[in-house]
């Protein structure tokens, strides 16, 4: 038999825009137990600092029966596993919405994911289409723990091959704050210790329009953003593949988004420091590409602040978390006059934050 | 006193070529208990994915008490324990043999190691010589999980010390694989969930032959191939020292040859993701060094297929696993029509893998 | 609102000079849960090999309830925790002293940590000051694991400000041996296997003046000391930062000086490989910085024998640790013959080590 006959038959080469079927679903592969390990490197990769994930006593005094994992390690490592199914071929992340955390998940949980195929689009050059997906993560169980709609460009294996009917999802650009976080416990706010935490800073302290300068910045490595994507089983070879980049437009090693978004969550501590859950991204961009060498500051601003029903413990607060690379925060650096993305940001979130009242 | 004799008293400054003895056994230092820590460090360095290995209850549901560490980890760390003792003073790693993994090893398990010169043979040059160690690696309540030969070539602190009596030990090319992963627990296949291990291939649909290119690629950073040689407490000092290697012939630190076989390992998921253990190591061949840098492509040849004695649940497949630096596996690089290896090739790597049947 | 003002309102800038005050004391953010997690990420960052630490079959036979974690891990935590209130403007960490260590910590325990401001000196310069603190490290239940006090140049915010009446603290040089490591379990050495321990050199078996040569060097890359240093949570820019450092007097990122202290602890288990505690550490000056890239190799100096009150199993040793950078350790570099310190030495450290006798 030929090589790339049997190449073809065992080597997974990923899905092409023409394989993909509006819903469709994809049970994705390796579940993954998430250990006091993958914290303690979630800890050392990031240099997060929000006491209810850091310490066991102080998350179950205020009602955890543990601490959690930070949120966004329980979106890598769900984003991760769809990659092999949905991105192997992608050009380009295009954006994720309506993205919701559903339940707390523990070192011993066990997570696994599924995608379903919500919007296909052609692209007018024949050659790729946008592929839209609702991502599901589930624990052990089978509780859900979050879910997501990410939209990607994919080649198309054959040009020639027919168009699908176009189908664009309607998505919401604001998850509504009333059904946030119903999944947390009750907090006893009489035994959270706001020296402990960081900040006295509550829900209320925040006011609409407030600007937050995060002031610290990281200087990111190859090794570093290489290792955290592998943790996550994240297999998109423009993370890992210098042989291949260098022949490519980039020349480097493309940083996965999500280390970003996990960077400038980290940087958020210093001023956000009670902020200690993300109940939703309302919606994400990745500006620009982020590269090995490059030093990200982050800011955040106040968009809206919002009651959550049923629950006088905690409140949420919407805001813009914007990370920057190679100049500082201190000016807030976001749009030009034009309306355009302004030098150096490459990260552009929209999240509902959950704090104490 | 002098500092030469105090420090000659104190520190270890490894053994010489006529420092063995045949027979003579060494006890090596530093029990090591694994934990999940180390587990997410082993996902996080090679970005392992098999599904046994990642997730409790996918493990627990087919018949392990739990989920094993992976077969390499435990040949790493019983491989670094030899290392003060047996090749602080190699030349090189002429190649291993009769590699058996024995038991599975869980997180919680400490494990200690012991080697016995099995053979000695001086170099014509008589300033070094090639000493032959079976290594021997047991877990908390001394059974053995692995054991394996290797031979390295070790200076000679005197060439004019008398040579040994040459002895040269009589190896097997090909483990029998009549008992092969006779520790492992009968496998529950009805509980064995393909999507979720990410692929529907099992052991008979391989054909001996059959070339599997895996595709994916690594590009390797000093700091993670230390940060991975330090966790085994491999001490080779080729592998951390810039300062000393930038002084020979060089000029840069040693990738350990344990990196590339993981990496490898972790590679071959795509397209042998059924393949949830290594049972034996037949004969392994560094071809070539391995620098931080470089990028790491695999493939595999299927060399033969065979049943074990009393388990229908699986099967032996043995494998050809080849590592490629800085070109792509798509044509399977080996050997030049000479016979010589192929340019590029790293790593020749001969393997029982045990598949659900 | 301005950004400013809102800036100001919620990011913490850290304090200044004159924000300090005599008797002052600051409770630290963010517990820490130590985990297993973190031990392996002690273990590949520095490549410890202690068999205490690592196995816990051996600290269960010597009497340990369970394998203790590295002495040197619970300084940094600790240490990191103080970095926001204390140092975040400090231009230099000058020195520390009476550093003690009070209770073994094991993965679980969460560790929190206090400051009191003990000295304050103004500099002639009118521009900056020295401040003094006494840091106590605590673990779950309160009980006191480490403290040390440390001084660090701070500047001021407004030149013009008052300078505080100079308090400078009396601080000893040597710890007092005789109530050293009283928290430590009584050694059954019956137990204490030393083949496994990796040396048969006891307490007994070093003569003061002795000199060690710890042989083996680490090259230190930046991802390295960013992982480690974010793992301890500290926080200070001039580790991370390459972007401000570039515009700087360093240009580079500077290492946190205490992985310099870890890695030349773990350096000093070839020739210390039973001194499995470190009591106390009577004093330690970063003579130079240390940068990725450097390379560093480790002596020690045994400087004095000790016994302890009320114990017949283990004894002390207090010893030099030098580190040096990109030079052979094998001459021993301490100072020049006009007393200054020799060109290449990174760090001098004095501390008192726990052994069986």
């Amino acid at each position: 038999m030929t090589a790339n006959k049997t190449t073809a038959a065992k080597t997974n080469a990923g899905n092409f825009f023409e394989d993909f079927r509006i819903g469709q679903v994809f049970e994705h592969a390796t579940p993954r137990t998430i250990t006091v390990g993958d914290v303690a490197l979630y800890h050392g990769l990031y240099g997060a600092r929000f006491a209810v994930q850091s310490a066991e006593p102080f998350a179950q005094a205020i009602g955890y029966p543990r601490a959690p994992v930070d949120d966004l390690m329980v979106f890598h490592v769900v984003f991760g596993k769809s990659v092999p199914d949905i991105s192997l071929n992608a050009i380009a992340n295009l954006g994720y919405a309506e993205c919701r955390f559903l339940a707390p998940v523990y070192p011993g949980d066990t997570l696994t994911a599924a995608s379903e195929v919500v919007g296909l689009r052609e692209n007018s050059n024949r050659k790729s289409g946008v592929v839209y997906v609702r991502t599901t993560g589930r624990k052990t169980g089978g509780e859900d723990v979050l879910q997501f709609v990410r939209w990607v460009m994919v080649r198309k294996r054959e040009p020639a091959a027919p168009p699908p009917e176009p189908v664009i999802p309607q998505l919401v650009g604001r998850v509504d704050p009333a059904h946030l976080a119903q999944h947390l416990p009750r907090l006893d706010l009489s035994r959270y210790v706001y020296p402990l935490a960081g900040s006295p800073h509550r829900w209320g302290d925040y006011a609409v329009g407030e600007r937050i300068d995060h002031a610290e910045a990281m200087t990111l490595e190859e090794a570093e953003h290489q290792i955290a994507t592998r943790l996550y089983q994240n297999t998109a070879r423009v993370h890992f593949n210098q042989h291949a980049q260098a022949q490519g437009p980039l020349k480097r090693r493309l940083v996965y988004g999500g280390i970003v978004l996990s960077l400038a969550r980290a940087l958020s501590f210093n001023g956000l420091a009670n902020a200690f859950h993300i109940a939703a991204i309302n919606g994400g961009r990745h500006v620009a590409p982020t590269f090995a060498g490059d030093t990200l500051y982050a800011w955040s601003e106040v968009l809206e602040a919002a009651e959550i029903e049923l629950r006088q413990d905690i409140g949420a607060l919407r805001t813009r978390l914007v990370a920057v690379k190679n100049r500082s925060s201190a000016e807030f650096p976001h749009k030009t006059p034009q309306g355009e993305d302004a030098d150096g940001v490459v990260l552009d979130l929209d999240l509902w934050l959950i704090l104490p009242r």
